[in-house]
């Protein structure tokens, strides 16, 4: 990929990764492309301390991060995509192939902070993890053997990014809100609608992922997103003062 | 891959190849992308017994053929390609990124058999295989790191060969909120944000209008407006009841 600070706005997120030769694998890709900015969200540890302590292990992995969910590991990008190989699942996001998926993201990157998730060998991504996605990338693979190996999944979506012509210069400087905004407004809106009793507390979980993706969609830009905050801090404290 | 003849006439000749978790990656990236001809070339016997009879071995792998040498491996193709990830060997043959290489291999395959080669781990592709090849396919890597692992390189071969033109991206029938329900939004949620003490009234036409604007840029689709208007309704019922 062509200049540094274009590829260092790109992390790649490997949620509940199981096997440290997919991991290995993922960063030596990641190298090999030029891509730098590892995370690792709640990994199976054994497999990531082996990894981390390979002989040979490439600095990406060395340098790689890791969290204890979704939400904070890509609490500073504006974009988060999903991948998947597989087409059956009722996906709740919008589906790009591929070939788009990696032309929008590389418009993205050369304004602000993106993350690329993928999921673990055996499931892919939970519905937990899809739900902070704007949108999910495909792999287009045949229909009898959809289910791609993680780290050639890793493999080929960063080739994508890294092959196509640099994108057209920014459109309009339209700073978007990043996810950690998004999901203080999830969080805050998720309480006043709990205390205003138009959410049943049993269904909480369901409602929270349709609220988070609710949000998402709206595509707020980072001022207009500060400001709707602040409004649903004010209207949950009120809401609970009673 | 389009029409099984034309994907029936590759064939993926690994050469020397040395890990068996890699000849099971190759063959699994086949049968993600729809080639199902491998070829072995005096792989390490270990390895490849391994391969083949591990459990869940794909059906490209034991069906995959062994050959003492590469000239046998290739003795029915018109075109032979071989690949490399690494720049600085001295090349007798012309070099072609993946992108324009993909393409003329393509063109081949609607008319007979090509063999694309792919070398050992350790060392690529040798000068003596390299010799059979009419040219060599590069994957454009980074410089600092161009040695690719070799099931992911099969992968992104053979998920360029079976990239078709990108799809336009279908713009997914958005439905967008009309301006009676906008204006909708923007008084229950004023109404709400006076209840809740955000709004000084004195201040009130100002709010009204910045208000407007942000829900329209919002550019909510029909569905989530209608869910957020009820929202805000409850919201803004229950702040009232107190």
């Amino acid at each position: 990929m062509e200049g540094t600070t274009k590829a260092d706005q790109l992390r790649v997120v490997l949620v509940a990764p199981r096997n440290p030769l997919n991991i290995g694998a993922a960063a030596r890709a990641m190298s090999n492309f030029g891509f730098s900015r590892l995370r690792v969200v709640n990994p199976y540890e054994v497999a990531y301390r082996d990894a981390k302590s390979a002989v040979g292990a490439s600095p990406v992995l060395t340098d790689s991060q890791e969290f204890a969910n979704v939400a904070e590991a890509i609490a500073d990008c504006t974009l988060v995509v999903g991948t998947t190989a597989v087409k059956h699942r009722q996906l709740q996001q919008p589906l790009k192939v591929l070939a788009d998926g990696a032309f929008a993201i590389k418009k993205r990157l050369t304004k602000s902070p993106v993350a690329l998730l993928f999921g673990s060998e055996k499931w892919g991504l939970s519905n937990d993890a899809l739900s902070h996605c704007h949108w999910v990338m495909h792999i287009p693979t045949r229909k009898e053997h959809q289910s791609m190996n993680l780290g050639q999944a890793v493999a080929i979506c960063l080739y994508e990014l890294a092959r196509q012509k640099p994108a057209r210069s920014a459109l309009a400087d339209r700073k978007t809100a990043n996810s950690g905004t998004i999901e203080r407004i999830t969080q805050t809106l998720l309480a006043a609608l709990r205390e205003s009793e138009y959410i049943n507390p049993k269904t909480g979980q369901l409602a929270e992922e349709k609220l988070r993706r609710m949000v998402r969609r709206m595509n707020l830009e980072a001022a207009d997103a500060e400001i709707l905050l602040g409004m649903l801090h004010k209207i949950s404290w009120k809401l609970n003062q009673k």
